[in-house]
């Protein structure tokens, strides 16, 4: 290896680098971004994809002074690569390490956070139009990719965009895929662009060409003017995008370095949105990744010889899931599925495989999935929608809206609910309890183990009404199989009844709940076991005993205390003004970074060693 | 007057009015909406625009068998007219009556309960593919306005439409306004479509031209080649809609009828999605609403003679907010403002005539609306969002993704907030104290009276973090303008100090709290008054010394007690074990249907005499 990559110790360094070892620069940074994820797992697929936009980004941006924002942003590995941060990779999605995702608190040239799609191009509006205000002078660039422009607020965006005229470049990434293939009406169209021959074959005069274009700034007219061979730097028709009154070129060779750079500095100067449409592919450079690049998306470790993964195979949450939802159909032809671009993710790949007819993928789309999944229900279906925790934050209205006031059955497959681990912050699914408990009609539950999410499914389907699963994601618990008691509208899971204290935990922290007791055995103490099932409505009745049979309620539950199941239980339990004391466990008031789940949990004092210190440290207090 | 309108008793009875009286029953219906409104106040200016889109409707369609949804459903009246509800107008909007709102309990003409914006095309798409999994045979169409457009999940639905090609039609209701004008790229779009002569003026052969356009359904070839004066019914290129892969046909003259009737009869018998796009004229056939149909939109009750309003005009919440913001606009050039739509609703429109450059509609676009603002505020400005508080609910993940991950200072004026009255279910503004105080960084108060409303919004500039401000529907309480403590940070304000009892009143509720106060003072109790000022942080040293003075903490909030403030005092005081007794005074956990707030909160049990009574008993309770 030549070292180019060595030589990157800060933004800007880049430009330092001749012309002629960006194709050498661009392969370093290929095979550092394959170990490093190799090693600690990553977004592979999409990060190969954009190396050479990134170069010909920073070739052409003055960091941090100009602001580049990343739609999603785990695209942004090379961008990370370029502004010094080459070292941290060691720590990449690690407890305490580097993001995987952009940061501002981690480089001031990151310049928005990211982790949900669809919002860069408001956010870069927002920015462009603060320049304006304050009469600043930088560049403000965009990168989305053709599947996060499904997400119906980058229209909201592109409408606003249109309106405000603000200067600003929104560069779409093309390839072809969201995380898995695009799917709907704005993907044919994008293939139409992209695969005639408009952009590439030009072969008129420039001058007679300009002339025929309106509003073509003057600055790049002249650009183009001196050098005839920026033909290709002409606007031309970009259907979708001038409907909203927006410049389109494209599309472009994404992996080309110099032609991206030629295009970038004349955009640069004109004084108004244009769209840069650059088409790259997934996975680029690394076969593996380009023959699957959906497998290759969000990875663990692996073999990079091979591909293989190095990661354990688990049985997971989500495969249970998969399994018991083809069953249903299988039984019910009235299931249909709904996701919202995650056939894989999900599970419901095999559902798709079976019933093409009744499954629906919907792009990145949350609040259509939602309010489709309300329409379907209304037409005498009954649907059930999967969708990862923290992106159903995006339905939210939704829910409350189209589902829950109709009373509509639409059943909830909340995955990754509670602590994800290597994606942080922005991919928690802490919140849901909360949101989720306080909406009229609505059913909450969660399942202790696999056998569980099994049982919870098929009784969601006789419920027939709005009801959310939430489960983990990783490995689904195994343990319990002959405590399997039938699912009972409202009713928790006496486990294992003790005395003196009581702990009543909700889905994956029953795991941590008998490891409680276990710790406390140990300690002479007989701890009783509730596995909540329902977090919503309340198992009243068991609280009623429990508050009567035991001095101390220990709730556990992997969501924020902040309006989840601990809260709920002590606002009725003082409500009866009962004798007794609580003690809640779970995510307190803060956002949660990236790192291993167990980490996760000790640090903020959810593992079942942290609960026996602070039952006993309770229970002394209280005897003092 | 002829007495069609009397005719009409239930759904289909239009089919036999002779179709020469279409116009006189038109005419009917315009003067039965209007005596109507201008007596019980509604929606007047959309409803009187698509008086003949909905004959021409219910004249090719068959209820309650065919489906038909509205768009935000505001502009129902005559289809609830044609399916036999003249009656229950005497009752619209007001405590037990008929809803503004299309709802299915209603009738079963009523496909799809709506009330916000743009879910129309998601819910007949869900709609129409349960009938085609079913085998039904049925006509599905969503009527969705130029408005509803601009709101982001009507594209989701469109691409998503695009994708399954089921038989759908989609009437676009183009009459060039949301609620204020429209914004944006998409509205110049139609502008361009409505105003090309290429649909009014085409003079080709129709059998050739027919041959030119790929996919033309074989029945509307025929349907076509039988009537040559069927010209008309030819689709033309709709940009933006074909952009989609999906076919568009117009612009047709909203209010004729006849010509309606037949491209509709037409569309039914293709078997793909279509667009159909009608201008209408908002407001037509009453002239104060045609000259300013904003005013129009939603009013109280008027004089038809001028339109001049007869509702007492007291000082709302919402015109304080609109002055002071105007003021801190002049002192700050650092503040902007954003809206969705609505400019006059939130009072914004004072600041956009002082401060056009600093002022943003963004459209029916609450999603953009917040990541905007957190764009806007990571480049340095200081956006104050104005939005109804059951709006808002569109962005909670970009509340919690886009403003509070980066702790950026957005200020969030939450109009609306608590019980509205008329407009039911849909728009009650009960959920936002919960959803918004689980978020880490959020900070959540609200202000007693208008005096603190402008503290309020002063403190939020200075504050310099994301906070929402929650203010009510309605008059601003003028009451206690002398206690004015500055407000400090997560501090309540203690108004009247008691003994025994302490109310603890959230924003609208301190009046309540006041007068409960009064009420029990007649009965020889003494009773402490706290304004909580904030929800989030609680002000846990004022509960403190609350439940060390006092025997009785009764929390007061107009939102639903789930996960709201009440909920939080409890599980603090729980886990504080205080030997104190609480009453939540709240929005239990059900659904709040329309009437006036007054009646609402009566049977809520939220008025002074049902919480006096309800303290009383339980203070007695307690001592048996």
């Amino acid at each position: 290896m030549s070292g180019y990559l060595d030589r990157i110790n800060e933004a800007n360094d880049i430009k330092k680098i001749e012309p002629e070892a960006y194709d050498a620069l661009a392969s370093e940074i290929r095979s550092f971004i394959i170990e490093s994820v190799s090693e600690h797992g990553g977004h592979l697929a999409s990060n190969l994809g954009v190396v050479e936009l990134t170069m010909a980004l920073h070739l052409c941006m003055d960091f941090p002074n100009d602001k580049l924002i990343w739609d999603v942003g785990h695209q942004a590995y090379t961008h990370k690569l370029l502004t010094g941060r080459k070292e941290d990779f060691s720590g990449l999605r690690t407890f305490g390490g580097m993001s995987g995702f952009p940061k501002h608190k981690e480089s001031p040239c990151d310049a928005f956070d990211t982790g949900h799609s669809s919002t860069s191009i408001s956010a870069a509006l927002g920015y462009a139009r603060a320049r304006d205000l304050k009469g600043e002078d930088r560049t403000v660039v965009a990168v989305i990719g053709d599947g996060s422009l499904t997400g119906g607020m980058a229209y909201e965006a592109l409408n606003n965009v249109s309106h405000l005229k603000s200067n600003m470049i929104i560069v779409l990434n093309d390839n072809k895929m969201s995380i898995s293939e695009n799917v709907g009406g704005l993907s044919k169209h994008l293939t139409a662009l992209r695969t005639r021959e408009s952009y590439m074959d030009f072969k008129m005069d420039v001058e007679k060409k300009l002339k025929q274009i309106p509003h073509v700034g003057d600055s790049v007219a002249r650009s183009v003017k001196k050098s005839k061979d920026s033909i290709r730097q002409l606007f031309v028709k970009g259907g979708f995008f001038e409907d909203f009154g927006i410049k389109y070129i494209g599309p472009i060779d994404g992996h080309d370095i110099k032609e991206m750079v030629r295009v970038l500095n004349a955009l640069k100067r004109l004084n108004e949105p244009v769209v840069m449409h650059v088409v790259t592919q997934k996975g680029r450079g690394y076969v593996p990744a380009e023959q699957n690049p959906s497998a290759f998306h969000g990875v663990g470790s692996f073999d990079i010889a091979t591909g293989e993964s190095l990661a354990s195979k688990s049985l997971t949450y989500t495969s249970v899931f998969s399994k018991t939802i083809c069953r249903l159909g299988k039984a019910h032809p009235d299931v249909v599925t709904i996701c919202a671009a995650m056939p894989d993710g999900t599970g419901l790949i095999a559902f798709k495989k079976h019933f093409p007819g009744r499954f629906f993928d919907v792009g990145i789309a949350e609040q259509h999935a939602v309010t489709f999944a309300a329409g379907l229900a209304a037409g005498g279906m009954h649907p059930f929608v999967a969708v990862y925790s923290s992106f159903l934050q995006r339905a939210y209205d939704q829910i409350i809206h189209d589902v829950c006031i109709q009373n509509l059955p639409v059943v909830f497959c909340v995955d990754r609910a509670g602590l994800v681990g290597a994606d942080g912050e922005t991919h928690q699914g802490i919140f849901d309890l909360s949101y989720l408990s306080m909406i009229p009609n609505m059913t909450v539950c969660a399942p202790k183990n696999k056998y569980e999410l099994y049982d919870m499914l098929y009784f969601a389907y006789q419920y027939h009404g709005p009801i959310a699963i939430r489960y983990p994601r990783g490995s689904a618990y195994e343990g319990f199989k002959n405590m399997r008691p039938p699912i009972e509208y409202g009713k928790s899971e006496l486990m294992f009844e003790g005395e003196k204290i009581a702990l009543v935990a909700v889905g994956s922290m029953v795991q941590t709940a008998v490891q409680v007791r276990e710790k406390l055995l140990d300690k002479g103490i007989n701890a009783t076991v509730v596995n909540a099932r329902f977090v919503c409505p309340l198992d009243t009745e068991c609280l009623d005993r429990l508050s009567r049979d035991h001095q101390w309620i220990v709730t556990m539950e992997e969501n924020v205390l902040k309006g989840g199941f601990g809260e709920a239980c002590g606002d009725y339990l003082l409500a009866k003004h009962e004798d007794v004391r609580l003690i809640h466990v779970g995510v307190p008031d803060v956002y949660v970074e990236h790192g291993g789940v167990d980490q996760l949990k000790k640090t903020l004092h959810m593992d079942a060693d942290s609960i026996v210190e602070r039952i006993c440290s309770a229970m002394s207090d209280a005897n003092d």
